[in-house]
């Protein structure tokens, strides 16, 4: 049975402001209350997170992640309003969109593709 | 105004029987009628579309391109009536799911997003 990925991103000029992601990073980092534990939660540098929340800020009209004062790796970070919102229209979106995607073209693909591919020629 | 990106991927194991870069090649092989030909209107190499195609016809039931007798670069290449198939389904799939996004979370998306991302802090 072939399994369809659905992937949603919104692009703020050539950066993307929010995708699957950006998305578990903010969720990541409302569990955990730390860019880098959220990012050492994901499997991701304290760099890249970073990178990633910085690009969101900026992409935002309002910040979505408000890190608390301090600095360094130990900061504490949480989402603003903001960011829970655009975090939980993400998500709806994001579950409307694969509930969508239901009808006779999706059966079609599924039915024509194996489970497993067959080995190289 | 934020732009919405939406790729679907279709895997079959781990590979991806079915995408936006593929069914791109599969509408390049139809007009240009040869894989090599398909590829450089797509910018990619022989060696990238072939690899493409390989997959596509591994993961599918059917195979979805026949490549006509001959060999070498030169040799010609047609899509199956289940490529023909497969290619209208997918991207019939992909409009319907594109207008499967309309509605408040979108909205709410759109509006937090900038047309230009801010300068880097």
């Amino acid at each position: 049975m072939a399994r369809l990925k659905l992937k949603l991103q919104f692009y703020c000029g050539d950066e993307i402001a929010m995708g699957p992601g950006k998305a578990d990073l903010l969720e990541a980092i409302a569990g955990e209350g730390s860019i880098s534990a959220a990012g050492r939660a994901l499997g991701m540098s304290y760099r890249r997170a970073w990178l990633l929340v910085d690009t969101m800020n900026r992409c935002f009209v309002r910040p979505l992640v408000e890190a608390h004062p301090g600095g360094g790796k130990s900061a504490g970070a949480k989402l603003t309003p903001e960011g829970e919102a655009a975090l939980a229209a993400y998500r709806a979106l994001s579950v409307q969109v694969q509930s969508g995607t239901a009808g006779p073209d999706f059966e079609k693909l599924e039915v024509a593709i194996r489970g497993e591919p067959i080995s190289q020629s």
